[in-house]
């Protein structure tokens, strides 16, 4: 596979963004959506800042407080016993089975750009946490246009869960929330871009705690809104480079040959790549094909070290003819760009 | 709580059901769904059945496979150490967080009777697995009449994860399925009665691997095969009776207080009793109140000592003026159905 990554890359980094919180630290500007509107490329990035760290033994975790709608912040002295501080992006209670605080809090802020490569990050927040859904944040916005409006879909955290909510703009100036339209544990969410024969798809990434795995599924909807008939897409492959999860990547993109899915997968040692699968232009619950190998992973620097490195993770692309520019997260830190063929994606793919 | 246990308990056992499988047994005949259609008093019960097992050292796993939808027995050695048989419902692989088979395979078969205490049990199944989301089988059955349709949710068992899947029928002779209408994890759903506010309700039991846990949460819909805006309803209560695990049992019953849902909840011990909340007549995602004390407890025999013991497990209730006929699994085992007072329990309620 040809990919060619922009000399610019990493095209957003933490240190481009002022945090919106006093005495707190932007730590990453990753994973954004990413569309085209009036001339300039929108990234919906995804910013998480934590508290900055004066002392020495101290770890602060963030929440946004329900009732009064404040970040909240909770110091956690790393020498207690009680917790497991192993992992830097959680807080897991020893003798639990899942982590407790998140070490960052985030939410979605547009970054607007002319020429796809040197962008300019608006103020505010677009996408701020709100109400109990959304405690611990929101992360990892996909976009998908349909009939003149913007739909986004995003992951949102709380003590309850990992959901899916649903929002729209037509301006990215304002935002309408839809509620959540995917319940825990659930993310990865991409909408089609289109009614097909009549009906509204999405592919989402359920976790199940007991049997099953962190797997691709689609649903139906004739709204947007509430979704149904759920059916099993595609699995993990144990042993190969999308063996512990995957998720859906960028929105489903229209080919003559199908649906053409950049999904990501991730391996045993947490390396995260891109690779692709094509489903049926007229029922894409049908799977056509499957790439054996990624079509990008990490190679360059910024993709193997940061926050978490390691990792090509991509919430959106633009296609232009056989253009594809695959822009991604990367180390769960900033965002690079990258371009690919469509044609040589489409023809690294197994026919099933 | 005055509690009257109808002397006939258990109602239903494994012994009053012919097996549908040669060389199989049935081991449950639990978890019904009830309603009443022409004068009778119908259950949907949930059959679970397992192979007769000849040899001593071998466990024999059942599925359906999805090519030929023909039952399937595969034989594991009870010494092999690649196994874990702790659990008596399920095969675990060691080293794997959750089972791979079940012992048993479930299906839903109709029970009918004119006095709600002695039944005619149907000869075939209702609705038997079928397709790659049941391989495993389908449990634990709802049902809630809307405008003279009786519409079935159940548990739907697969290796790709435990979902919840829709059926209506209008003559409980033939069923027609609606397909999967809460995705992995997912379990315990009821539909309320009628639309509130133009909107049809469900509340579901999510099971999230990472935070959040096995809670009840709410679903909106327009036409009961899609579903949105989900939000969380019901937490577990850590060192009290529900403490472990929660989930809706009866579906919603219409009071002049409110909507009274009658769930199960499980404590540390595995013990499953029945509770009682109280949700807005006019907003259903509005919790009222919450019955502080359990409504029905194992206690009878047949309630302690069965193939999963100490458990009462209610999928439906008949309501007539004060009395609430609440017919509920014991022991994952059988049938059972005792009376209580809708005041009794509407006045053990504390308000918040």
């Amino acid at each position: 596979m040809n990919v060619y990554r922009y000399e610019e890359n990493p095209l957003i980094t933490p240190a481009d963004v002022r945090p919106l919180h006093e005495n707190f630290e932007v730590i990453g500007a990753f994973n954004a959506a990413v569309t085209e509107l009036d001339g300039e490329v929108i990234m919906l990035l995804r910013v998480a800042e934590r508290p900055i760290m004066e002392e020495p033994n101290m770890v602060k975790v963030p929440w946004i407080d329900v009732e009064s709608g404040k970040l909240t912040v909770h110091a956690i002295d790393t020498r207690d016993s009680r917790y497991d501080l192993r992992d830097p992006r959680v807080v897991q209670e020893r003798g639990k089975s899942t982590w407790s605080y998140l070490t960052s809090i985030s939410y979605l802020r547009i970054a607007r750009s002319k020429d796809g490569r040197h962008f300019d990050i608006d103020d505010g927040a677009f996408l701020y946490p709100s109400g109990n859904l959304e405690i611990f944040g929101v992360e990892d916005p996909r976009i998908t246009a349909i009939d003149g409006a913007y739909y986004i879909t995003y992951s949102a955290i709380s003590p309850a869960g990992v959901g899916v909510g649903l929002a729209v703009t037509r301006d990215f100036r304002s935002v309408e929330r839809m509620g959540m339209i995917f319940p825990p544990e659930n993310k990865d969410v991409v909408l089609f871009p289109e009614r097909v024969g009549g009906t509204y798809y999405a592919l989402h990434r359920p976790v199940p705690k007991g049997v099953g795995g962190p797997e691709i599924w689609i649903a139906e909807s004739q709204d947007l809104r509430h979704w149904g008939n759920h059916r099993h897409l595609l699995p993990l492959r144990p042993g190969q480079w999308d063996s512990t999860r995957i998720g859906a990547g960028a929105p489903p993109i229209k080919t003559p040959s199908g649906w053409l899915e950049l999904y990501h997968g991730a391996d045993e040692r947490n390396r995260y790549c891109m690779g692709a699968i094509l489903l049926d232009l007229n029922d894409p619950t049908k799977l056509l094909a499957r790439a054996e190998q990624p079509i990008l992973v990490p190679e360059a620097d910024y993709e193997r070290v940061g926050f978490f490195g390691d990792v090509v993770f991509s919430c959106g692309a633009l296609v232009s003819r056989d253009i594809v520019k695959l822009y991604y997260g990367v180390s769960d830190t900033s965002m690079a760009c990258a371009e690919l063929r469509l044609s040589e994606i489409l023809g690294a793919l197994t026919y099933l």
